[in-house]
């Protein structure tokens, strides 16, 4: 048996105003007593300069980074790494490759709680699957299953409809109502910008300031302050 | 041979003020002869209403209206009708369903120009494919090959950064960006609510009044006025 579960899923990495990850003070609590992070740069063509400016900003909060582009062994960087940040990235079909699916048997085989920050694309991918993600599909994912380090969904910058707005296209609520016209839907949590979920073992905590809108197949949607106990939604039969 | 193809594929159903298709003055002319359209309701889990609401509005525009789904052999619908028109749906997943699939086929064997109407993702799924829908993935495709009846993509409900905006998550430019760091990937003209091509033939026209912009890989984006000749993107190879 390893140690329980430590993850930090947020909405997005910058507020504007706020710098990269300025908002994250939830990151060490997560991290717990690990002192380097392993960083997944799959968002950006340039990962070198992607992965410079996470290493810079992590240093300034007491942590080593290694980017798991500059390793000659991804698979094995995932095996020994201490902790995980996944920023954005492209998300549909990167999930698949061999470092992610690795994260996941590890995740799977060992269950020792391998400590987790997801931010954006990286917080779709900890959860039960990307069905809910933002992104247009401009790759071809081989599922969209993800980590399932969590048993519902989340959609990152979760966006209140704009009454002032003239756009036709449908509003976030309204893709998840659809969504949840698919039989057997898991609960969709829309975490606005600036907020975030902390997962400690069975404990489910809504950290940040905006708050977050819950979906759930059937009922009304619901608002949620920050400190919301969600530790229910870790419970898998909802 | 049949007749040459007669597409009008427009961004959006409907613009805020003008009531249902009610901006769509040039799907007569991309009809031709046609009285009756087939309608492919999928959009909605109440297809009844939906149909229910386009036969309405086809009626004031001179037309008879069959919905495909009260149709007890949509392939064989598919085959007879004599115009197709596709609004919004759930975009992913929906495209491999045997009447699509037969609208597919007898576009490939017969070339007979059969005239389609595309709004929103009714318009995705009339080019070459999927990857640039606006849609959450909340279905999973087989393919995000599309109809191919054009050989580039279109972003419909196309959105220009708003300068004033604090929400961080991708533009549509960023996004349309991201796809085109693929190798190989076809342009991507971005069609605001309001604008929408005629193709007819080996012809196609930029109609509407909000202009479109459009985005070759390795090139710079371009602005484009209603009006613009945008012929060249129905030659294959770009
Ligand atoms: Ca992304
Ligand atoms: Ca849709």
């Amino acid at each position: 048996m390893g140690s329980p579960r430590r993850l930090l899923l947020v909405s997005n990495s910058t507020l504007r105003g706020g710098g990269y990850l300025g908002h994250c003070q939830q990151a060490p609590r997560a991290a717990g007593r690990v002192r380097r992070v392993l960083f997944v740069p799959y968002a950006l063509h340039d990962r070198d300069a992607y992965a410079r400016r996470a290493r810079e900003r992590f240093k300034s909060l007491g942590y080593g980074l290694d980017s798991i582009h500059e390793s000659c062994d991804p698979v094995e960087a995932v095996r020994k790494s201490e902790a995980i940040f996944v920023g954005k990235f492209y998300l549909l079909g990167v999930l698949w490759i061999s470092p992610a699916h690795s994260l996941h048997c590890r995740d799977k085989e060992g269950g020792d709680g391998i400590p987790y920050v997801g931010s954006s694309a990286g917080t779709n991918i900890a959860t039960i699957s990307i069905n809910t993600t933002n992104d247009m599909p401009i790759v071809y994912p081989p599922s969209l299953q993800a980590l399932g380090l969590v048993p519902f969904n989340i959609n990152p910058h979760y966006l209140d409809p704009d009454p002032k707005s003239t756009h036709m296209g449908e509003t976030r609520e309204e893709r998840i109502l659809q969504y949840h016209e698919e039989p057997n839907t898991p609960p969709v949590l829309g975490l606005r910008e600036g907020a975030m979920l902390l997962v400690e073992g069975d404990k489910a905590t809504l950290q940040g300031v905006t708050g977050a809108r819950l979906f759930m197949r059937g009922k009304k949607p619901t608002e949620h302050e920050p400190g919301t106990d969600f530790s229910f939604l870790l419970t898998e039969a909802l």
